[in-house]
C-alpha cells in the first residue's frame, strides 16, 4: 500500500491570488483520506502545482486505449448520422445481476454493454435534474423545475426511457449553505426556502417488461457549487441510525430539514420521497409485481442518494435497492459504509479520475490541522467511499481536452460521454462546459434559452413571459396530481 | 476657451497590469485633440484614475433632468404595455430641415420630436448590421449576414420602417487589422478575406410619402474592437481628394480595398456602394422623384459613413446627403472637415459623453510623443470631428447604471435609448451589455440564439444546421438578385 503525498489546491484558477494563504494537503491511502500536517514550504509552489495537478495525481490511467489515435481517424469515426446512444437490449433475465446483486463482479472491466446502457439511463435522469432546473435569479420561479411532471421527460427529450414522473421532491436546509440554495433576486417568489431537488419516477409497462421488474427511480439534483463548498463540510459528521454510523451534517440537513412555515417543506425531502416510494412499492407488490428501487444522482445528488438508500433499506424490507451515482463526494464514516453493505444496498459509483469532487470531503486546511490531529485514531471520524467504483478517465476519449478544467472534469455530461465510450451524442458534453477539442467545432456552454427567455409581447416590447399555469409549482397542485397519478398507475 | 488636461487610460480593466507602462494623455481643446508631453508622475495613479475617469471628464452634463427621480417613481413610469418607441409623424413638408439643410439649428436642444424619430430609424438600421452579423467563429459563414436581403428587415423586426434592402456591402482591408475582420475557425468558409459590412436600402412608397422624398440609406456595420484598436490608427493620415484633406489610413483601407483573387471584393466597398447609389439615384430621378441619401453607422461604421459621404458628394451633384452617426471616432483632418462642409454634406453625430470611441484617434502614447512634437504646428495632421453634435449623457437616464462600463457606454442600444429619452423598449439596452439597473430585472447580454444555434437532427444528435440556401452569401447571387431588384423598383 503506497502512501503518496500530494498537494492539492482546490480553488478555481481565478481565485489563486486570494487563496495563496490556504494550502490544502491530502494523504492518499486507498479509499480513506485524512490530512497530515501541512508543508509550509509548499506554499510558494502553489500556482505551479495547479497546472501539474493532473499528472501528479494520476497513476495507471485506466482504459487509455484511444490515446494514440490520430485526429483524422477520430474525426472519421465521428459522424452525425448514427443513433445518439448505445442500443437497448432486453435484460429481464439478468436484471438482478445488472442491478448489482453480485456487486457488479466481472461486469465493470470491461464494462458489460447491458450494464452500460442501464447506467446511461439513470445518468440521464440525473442530468435531467439540471436541464430542467430554473437557474435564472431574475425569475420568480428561480430554484424550481421549469416543467410540470407530466411533460418533464418529453420536454427534455428522454421520454423514450419509458418512465413516468410520479412526484417532485423539494428540499431546504436548517444550516446556512449559501452556494446550495438558488434564490430569486425578486421579492415575490414561489418559495424563499425550498429548491426543487429531484423526482420519483416509475417504469411504464413496456420498460418494465424489458427490464424484468417494476423499477422505481429517485433522481436527486446536484449542485454546481465550487470545491470550497465541499471543503466546508469537513469534520461535521453526525450520527445516523442506531449504531456508530455517522454522515456529513450538511447533506443530512438537506435531506431531513422541514419547517411548518414553508410552502414546500412542511415535510422534509426524506419524508416526501419515502412516502411516495412506500406507496408505490405497496401498490405494485399488491398487483403481484416484482419491484426494485434505483436511486441516482450526480455530485451532491449522489450524496443524497446514499442517505436515501440507507433510509429506504432500513424502512422497506426485501426491496432490492441500488445507488447509481456520478462524481459524488464521500458521505459518511466506515460504520455507515458497513451498515449499507449489511443491509444489502448495492452502490455503483462512477468516478472520473480527474474529477475533484469524489475526493471531498477529505481536503483539510492548514488552520484546522491541529484540531484534526486530536481526533485521528478513531475511524468514526474519517469519511470513506462505499460500494463498487467504475473508474473513468478523461484521457480515454480523444474528443476531450486534456487541460485542467474543474468544471469539465466534474460535469455529468462528461461522465455520460465516458461511460458510453463516446457513442452518446458527443455534442452534449459541451452543454455547460468547454471540454470538447476545438476540432469538433461544438460551441462551449451551448445549452441556453433563446434571448435568455425574453420574448416580444403584443406591443413589441421584450418581456419575461408568464410561465404556463401547469408549470407553476404549487404545493396544492402536488397533492392534487398525487391522487390523479395513482389513478394512472392502474393503466400503466 | 478653457484648455483642460485630463489623463485617460483607454484599456479595459482586465489589462491594467499589462499596460501600466503605457500612459495616454489628452489635451481637450474644443473639437481638436492633440497630445502634449506626458506626465510620468501620472503613471502610478493610473489604476486609480480609471475609476475616477468619468468624473474627471464630464463637465456640465447635458439633460440630467431625471437624475433626482426616485426609483419607485421610475419603476411606475416603466411599463410593458406602451408602444416600443416614439410615434411617427408625417414630415414631408419639412424633410429638408429634418435632413439637416440648416445644420439642425434649433432642432437639437431640446431635440425636436420629428428629428428624434428619424434619428431612431437610421439608428435602427445601424443596429441591424450588428444584430444580423454572424459572429460565430465555428460557423462556416462567420463574418457574413445571417439573413438574405429579402427577409433582412423582417427577421429583425424592423420592417415597419418601410425600407427595402437593395444591396449588401462587403469589405476587406489591405492592411492588417486583426480585431476588425471576423474569421471563421474553419478551413472551408464562405470567404477568407471579406466581411459583410452593411447594406444599401431604399424607402418604399408609403415611407416615401411620409418623409417627402425617396430616401436611399447606406448603413455601415461597426466593430466591437477594443479602444487599443483605435489608438493604433493614430497619425496614419493619408491624403484624399485633390486638396489638403487627409483621412485615417485604416478606415480608408477598409473602404477602398479590393483584390481580384477574392470572391466578394473584386470590387471595393466604395465601388459597390457608389455603383448601387448612382443607379438608384438615376432610376428615381428619371421617374421625376426627389431623392436623398442618408448614410448611417455606429463606431467604425460611422467613420466609413463619412468617407462614403465625401465620395458621394464628390460624385453625384445636387444630391442632398446626410450622415447620421453614433459613437463614431474622428476620421480626418481639418481640411477634410472643411471640404465636406463646402460640398454641403450634413453631418449629425450622436455622442454619449461617457463613450471613449468618439475621442479616438487622438490618444497618444508616451513613446511616440517626440515624433509627434515634430509634426505639430501644421493642422494637416490633427484629427478633428465634423458637423453637428447631439450630446447625450448616461446620467440623464434613471434606467442606466452609473458605474464605469466601456462596452455599455459605447453600445448602439445605449445610444438609441438616450436619443429616445427611454421611450424605446428599455430591455433592448441590455442586449449585448450590462447597462440597465438591476431593479429592472432584465438579464444582461440577453441577445442570444437558442442553444447557440445547435438543433437536433433526425437521429437525435445535436448539430449545427445547414443555412437556408437563400441565406448563403454568394457573389453570383448578388449580381443575379441585383437585376431582379431593379425589376422590383418599378413596382415599389
Amino acid at each position: 500500500m503506497a502512501i503518496t503525498y500530494t498537494m492539492i489546491h482546490s480553488h478555481l484558477p481565478a481565485t489563486i491570488n486570494d487563496s495563496l494563504n490556504r494550502v490544502s494537503v491530502i494523504r492518499a491511502h486507498q479509499e480513506v483520506f485524512v490530512g497530515p500536517p501541512s508543508s509550509n514550504r509548499a506554499t510558494n509552489r502553489l500556482a505551479e502545482s495547479l497546472s501539474n495537478l493532473l499528472h501528479l495525481h494520476i497513476e495507471n490511467p485506466p482504459r487509455a486505449r484511444t490515446t494514440n489515435v490520430s485526429w483524422s481517424l477520430v474525426s472519421q469515426q465521428y459522424n452525425h448520422s448514427g443513433p445518439p446512444m448505445s442500443p437497448k437490449e432486453i435484460i429481464s433475465d439478468r436484471w438482478r445481476e445488472i442491478h448489482g446483486s453480485n456487486d457488479w463482479d466481472n461486469l465493470l472491466d470491461p464494462l458489460y454493454p447491458w450494464l452500460r446502457r442501464e447506467i446511461l439511463k439513470y445518468g440521464e435522469f440525473a442530468q435531467a435534474t439540471y436541464d430542467a432546473f430554473d437557474f435564472d435569479p431574475f425569475s420568480e420561479y428561480c430554484g424550481s423545475c421549469r416543467f410540470n411532471r407530466d411533460n418533464f421527460f418529453g420536454k427534455l427529450g428522454i421520454d423514450k426511457n419509458g418512465y413516468k414522473v410520479c412526484k417532485y421532491i423539494y428540499a431546504m436546509s436548517h444550516i446556512e449553505m449559501p452556494k446550495w440554495l438558488k434564490r430569486s433576486h425578486l421579492v415575490d417568489t414561489w418559495s424563499k426556502d425550498s429548491n426543487w431537488m429531484g423526482f420519483v419516477a416509475v417504469s411504464d409497462d413496456e420498460e418494465t417488461h424489458r427490464i424484468g421488474r417494476r423499477d422505481i427511480v429517485v433522481a436527486w439534483r446536484g449542485t454546481v457549487a465550487p470545491l470550497e463548498w465541499y471543503e466546508d463540510f469537513q469534520r461535521k459528521l453526525e450520527p445516523i441510525g442506531h449504531g456508530d454510523a455517522k454522515v456529513e451534517h450538511g447533506f443530512q440537513s438537506i435531506y431531513t430539514s422541514k419547517n411548518e412555515q414553508t410552502r414546500y417543506n412542511k415535510t422534509s425531502a426524506s419524508e416526501q420521497v419515502m412516502n411516495e416510494v412506500m406507496k408505490l412499492v405497496k401498490f405494485y407488490r399488491e398487483k403481484g409485481e416484482e419491484v426494485s428501487l434505483t436511486i441516482t444522482g450526480h455530485s451532491l445528488g449522489g450524496a443524497l442518494a446514499l442517505l436515501n438508500a440507507y433510509e429506504a433499506a432500513d424502512t422497506i424490507p426485501g426491496l432490492p435497492i441500488s445507488v447509481i451515482s456520478f462524481g459524488a463526494p464521500r458521505v459518511g464514516n466506515i460504520a455507515f459504509r458497513d451498515e449499507l453493505h449489511q443491509m444489502g444496498v448495492k452502490i455503483l459509483r462512477m468516478v472520473v479520475n480527474q474529477d475533484f469532487v469524489p475526493r471531498m470531503p477529505g481536503v483539510v486546511f492548514n488552520e484546522s490541522l491541529q484540531m484534526f490531529d486530536e481526533i485521528t485514531g478513531t475511524l468514526d471520524w474519517i469519511y470513506t467511499h462505499v460500494g463498487a467504483e467504475l473508474k473513468l478517465d478523461v484521457r480515454s476519449s480523444p474528443y476531450l481536452k486534456r487541460g485542467f478544467n474543474l468544471l469539465g472534469f466534474h460535469s455529468q455530461e462528461t461522465y455520460l460521454h465516458l461511460v458510453d465510450d463516446a457513442r452518446r451524442d458527443i455534442a452534449l458534453v459541451n452543454k455547460a462546459c468547454d471540454m470538447l477539442v476545438d476540432e469538433l467545432r461544438i460551441p462551449h456552454c451551448w445549452y441556453q434559452l433563446e434571448n435568455k427567455g425574453l420574448v416580444r409581447n403584443a406591443h413589441g416590447r421584450w418581456v419575461k413571459p408568464e410561465r404556463d399555469p401547469e408549470d407553476i409549482p404549487s404545493p396544492v397542485g402536488e397533492s392534487h396530481v398525487q391522487a390523479h397519478a395513482f389513478e394512472q398507475y392502474k393503466f400503466v
